[in-house]
């Protein structure tokens, strides 16, 4: 049975974006240049943490994540990856318009869902097989499989910094516990590890 | 010349303490059993940073943190910490309602600020001498000090559960980076340090 986990850089004040994320500004204003900054500029520090992110079977994201701030799709945009993404493996992103799949280079298929998450976690748990699912994102995402307890475990990198707007982790997920695992400060990011109960 | 350091203890999504917060349930609902618990029931695994919260020269309080919920004041109200309160030096109370000094056995003299966070400050200062001045919390006054920019050292004491309401560190205090110094888990806390500035 898969795991799911799900990965999410927030600030201190527990935001994953700032507001207006768009092509040119993908985590939004004030953040699009501070909270990726640990994956993008200290990959060898962060290395363990970052490796985790992509070490699944099959991933879950937001249609904002795969293309923010758009309505109908660009049929030319096919995500932030280039040719050949990060995943290698089945992507399932979670929309409320159809669209055919999208196979790119090294093994990842995006696929277009429109049935909630309920359709998009069945269809990559079996794809995933023995593997896990990664909930890879947005906030928006991540807030409706904790809402629904479908994660086991939650992984936060904490960027040191204080934003004060934006689209913020854990709203209307209700009240729960979790159970701490592993934690590491780096410079640019503390890394907090947690399986969800108690 | 002191330093200001403040010791907050927050949920994982940032409440420093839940709804009504009266005499009984001092953290406000869902959160009086929960919050403080690393504190009072796992002494021993904790004692490092609980021993920091109180090594500071002066300390300064929100009059909620003192006396939460009333409106005037009830004199014979003498705050929580019954004859010896634990921090064995002045406290400072800011509150819209002047009260004479009240002074407790082991050096604790708490002593009531009209004049708001910078009288308050100040006198701390002068008090503390060489030593830290402490701001205490609750989340109201810890956020007017982090807006202010007047805290050096910031201490996030994360307990692992997801509250969902109540009130919020990080709270209109603009937008800061902080430098990591120091993390680490323990079954009912996270412990977090970081300076302010980058």
């Amino acid at each position: 049975m898969s795991t799911v986990f799900c990965d999410m850089t927030i600030s201190l004040d527990g935001f994953a974006a700032g507001p207006n994320q768009r092509l040119d500004t993908p985590f939004g204003d004030g953040a699009t240049g501070t909270l990726p900054r640990w994956m993008l500029h200290a990959a060898e520090e962060n290395a363990v943490e970052r490796g985790r992110i992509t070490d699944a079977g099959a991933f879950i994201m937001g249609r904002n994540m795969f293309d923010p701030g758009r309505g109908g799709w660009d049929l030319e945009w096919t995500g932030w990856w280039g040719a050949e993404p990060p995943y290698h493996a089945p992507v399932f992103v979670l929309t409320h318009h159809e669209r055919a799949d999208l196979e790119l280079e090294g093994g990842t298929t995006f696929h277009f869902v429109t049935g909630g998450i309920t359709e998009a976690l069945d269809r990559a748990k079996a794809a995933a097989g023995d593997r896990a699912v990664s909930i890879a994102g947005g906030a928006t995402t991540a807030n409706q499989f904790l809402a629904a307890g479908l994660i086991d475990e939650l992984r936060l990198h904490v960027v040191p910094i204080v934003l004060g707007r934006g689209e913020r982790l854990f709203t209307d997920v209700g009240q729960f516990n979790l159970t701490p695992i592993e934690v590491r400060h780096t410079a640019l990011a503390t890394h907090l590890r947690y399986t969800i109960g108690s």
